[in-house]
């Protein structure tokens, strides 16, 4: 399966926030063996986003995307991936009623604009969520799978590991486990050159060598079958 | 001006990294005032890196690229870029002569393929690397910029602060500056009912709301003449 992760808001766009998101998700993707070519970030922009996701299904199968689910105006993420599989918004009412507790147990009045996070894509998966205000969705259609994940760590992590990985985990025929061997005092060129027949020859585990910080990593991957 | 960040790393899609680099170009470019529509990560891949870069200057008049400028064969941003403008890679004699004396220094011998490091595409501007062993290069042609950074934040903030910036600075006729006001005690939806009639009428300078965190902010940007 090959994956792109797509994180949606201005905010990284203008440097304010780190897309911490994107590290959390390609690393969970890559331990079930899915392919991630391309993360890419959008703004709050109806237009932008919509083409970034038609771009994206041309190319992959999955796409997973962070933020713009919360009752703004400029939340989008949801409204635009109906449009794409042609569904339209349904009241999904257990969203709702977490939605009004939510208000109630923090004493807070509930704007009406709030009411729009309960609205999810005809047929989607409703992923609750226990942390924040805005379910997540998995629509699936034609082996086009979009996951629409909050923009919050707090409330992303959490719904990745009780609804994302086990759907996305049913489908890996292989897992991949990798391993990081970290190499000291030689440069980056000239440990590549110590291992270049075995990039080149070698396919299971394969490895790769590249520069994190002052040092030099060789990256050792396994493949093996998913036995789930 | 139009401005894509671009940054190249397997690593990256890998989820071994977080993408700093992409915040850190976003708000020296906030601060410049060029608006940023897209942030990308793209592995190390000749054939996905020169889409993603024909792709992107189809949308914007600059491309900041981050890694991909190292010695090892995967290392193929350069290479790249001046494969777009139709350039050759010609020797940095200056580059050269700091790559020999970065390894002498290091008492590292210096391998064969460390030499690419000093190629640059013909008429480019040279950003010599005084952390590391890769030069940077701007290349400008009929109203596009590509500027290729290093990968390592300790390389690449130093490089972007002492050559980028002020190149960029000097085609820039305003510049911007924001400050963020935390909002305490209730919600974004709340927030953005308080300053709707702003957002709605306020031009400069301009306000927008989002959630960071637990925090609700407001981000307020002003634009000035740039008098440098």
């Amino acid at each position: 399966m090959k994956a792109e992760i797509l994180a949606v808001g201005t905010e990284l766009l203008l440097g304010d926030v780190v897309n911490t998101n994107a590290q959390y998700i390609s690393k969970q993707l890559a331990q079930l063996g899915i392919d991630v070519y391309y993360q890419t970030v959008v703004g709050d922009n109806a237009q932008r986003l919509e083409k970034t996701i038609l771009n994206a299904f041309e190319r992959a199968d999955l796409i997973i995307t962070s933020g713009g689910l919360g009752p703004t105006e400029d939340d989008l993420t949801k409204e635009t991936g109906a449009k794409y599989f042609g569904k339209n918004l349904v009241l999904d009412q257990k969203a709702m009623d977490m939605l009004e507790s939510f208000f109630k147990r923090l004493n807070r009045k509930m704007t009406e604009n709030n009411a729009k996070q309960a609205y999810v894509p005809e047929g989607a998966l409703v992923m609750y969520n226990k942390n924040g205000t805005a379910p997540g969705v998995i629509t699936e259609e034609n082996g086009k799978i979009l996951v629409n994940l909050p923009g919050p760590p707090r409330e992303l992590i959490p719904m990745f590991e009780e609804y994302v990985k086990p759907y996305l985990a049913k489908k890996q025929e292989n897992i991949f486990v990798s391993r990081v061997l970290r190499v000291a005092k030689i440069g980056e060129s000239e440990a590549e050159n110590m291992v270049k027949n075995i990039i080149a020859t070698q396919t299971n585990p394969t490895i790769a060598t590249y520069v994190k910080g002052y040092e030099v990593v060789f990256r050792i991957t396994a493949k093996a079958k998913n036995e789930e």
